[in-house]
């Protein structure tokens, strides 16, 4: 049997026919145009869920055991209800409900980060640990969490907010609406206001040269390219930057004591050397690691694929 | 049948026999001497154990399960080992082996807020509930996980260091040698600090008057009274105790979104009416949130002896 995954992002919808050793057969993106009804967006995914089907030259009634949704925000496993996500908008959405008027096969809705856990916990970075965590740091922060070779889901849904845990009180404003998260610190939008801000201080630095003094040009890669030149400003910016995503991960462990985190999202880019310097910190600075007893920090290794594979792997929900 | 719990802490060692419905029929406590050999305190703590069976009139041998003993650091539950305790000054003891020197029963050994956990959740604030975490505020923070109604350990037994979590970088001092902690701030250690601050910038306030000026007097009690009695200096530690413990259980919501979070530790004596302040401030702020899906915020209601009946409620280890 094979199973369809469909990563629901706010840019594209993707949909991939997957089999049972998580490999991808047939794939294929469209864009989301989310600012219409749902209605029109859910008639878009079912129609390439069957597309990807045919490309796959497997039959949607008989060879397909279930499609699952990875999607964001914090879903009701049991009903599939889309309960809360503010970067939709939405609040109480019964996509499931929605997603089955399109299609007559098993659909299972999860937050595309646990999807994410669940994947690399199979197939991926932190297969065959018991405990693991996924952080994805991109312009926001979300996590996963896997406990006894499962997603936690927490009481209602939403464990895992690692990016609204804050590091500094009263700090940085955050999307949220609070102060200090993780997120206001160690994302790429983080990252990209700490350099703009170094850079328009210093003219005279390579960041500034490297956007022509146009800062909407500055990105999450600058400050390290710049950094490499020699740069201190940009080698400042980094140096902290690295300091705030350790200091999150250490309260991970601090906390949850996994037995390993995989770093995912657009900024796992940044490569070995910026995940090792972090790793160094985190093995420095947490409670009870040592050369016996580490937590493995892992750049995560499936990339934005396993969304759609963890989707795939989704099963009935059981309390 | 029966078994014997015993917390092993700093200043006393106290033993009692549990039945199977978690109630102690007969207790006695003495001194621990920390500062002398571990084979004389483990052999008072025997001695202990016998005396207890006999005043409850039971067969230590044919009505005895097993012993088991809370205490503090991480301990590995395997080989009851203790790994590390900052307190005890102690690294890779084998207090197992030392405690079978003496007693020919099943021993199994736990970390105190472990046992704590363990009892609140069978018997206690948190019965019922699948996943529930306790925080001890006391000179420290510590605190125990349970999910899926068991306590969870982490990878190397470390798990639940909530008062090593930090929520203002490179913030105020904190014993374990790192900066910001949350038990720089919200430990009685953090708001006697604060509190002794304010007093000596005000000699006018009623919390000098109430220590005569002489700040060792300072307790984790004046504050609150100081600040019924209407001292703005006083109302002010107060008010930001209360953010302090509330940002730390914020996070803990966030990150593990348990369905019961219980306060224990001597500043649960503060009472109701500031877990209700810091309950408010812990809906109002934390992810996902409202009338439907909350966490509860609740006192523990064991009091100390929880620990001795979390630690009779042992089992043998199985991975």
């Amino acid at each position: 049997m094979y199973a369809i995954g469909v990563n629901l992002d706010l840019t594209n919808i993707t949909a991939g026919v997957v089999n049972e050793q998580g490999q991808i057969l047939s794939k294929e993106s469209i864009p989301t145009l989310r600012y219409r009804p749902l209605s029109e967006v859910v008639a878009d995914l079912a129609a390439l869920v069957k597309r990807v089907a045919e490309a796959a030259d497997v039959d949607l009634q008989t060879e397909i055991d279930h499609v699952g949704i990875g999607t964001y925000g914090t879903i009701d496993r049991r009903t599939g209800t889309l309960i809360y996500s503010a970067q939709f908008g939405f609040r109480d959405v019964p996509l499931l409900a929605e997603v089955k008027k399109h299609l007559s096969l098993p659909v299972y809705i999860e937050n595309d980060a646990n999807c994410y856990a669940l994947a690399e916990s199979h197939w991926g970075a932190t297969k065959g640990y018991k405990n693991s965590v996924i952080v994805t740091l991109g312009t926001t922060i979300s996590g996963g969490i896997v406990i006894n070779h499962e997603v936690y889901h927490g009481a209602f849904f939403g464990a895992g907010e690692f990016g609204h845990h804050v590091i500094v009180m009263d700090g940085e404003k955050c999307e949220c609406g609070r102060r200090g998260c993780w997120a206001a610190y160690a994302s790429s939008t983080a990252l990209v206001r700490d350099a703009r801000i170094a850079a328009i201080r210093h003219p005279e630095s390579e960041m500034f040269r490297m956007v022509n003094g146009d800062l909407r040009l500055m990105s999450y890669h600058i400050p390290f390219e710049a950094a490499k030149k020699g740069d201190v400003y940009a080698l400042d910016v980094v140096h902290m930057f690295r300091r705030y995503v350790a200091l999150g991960l250490i309260n991970i462990v601090n906390i949850l004591q996994p037995d390993a985190i995989a770093i995912g999202g657009k900024l796992r880019k940044i490569g070995h050397e910026f995940i090792d310097g972090v790793s160094a910190l985190v093995y420095e600075k947490a409670f009870g690691q040592n050369e016996k007893a580490k937590t493995e920090i892992k750049l995560a290794d499936m990339g934005y694929d396993a969304v759609i594979i963890g989707a795939a792997m989704l099963k009935p929900w059981k309390e």
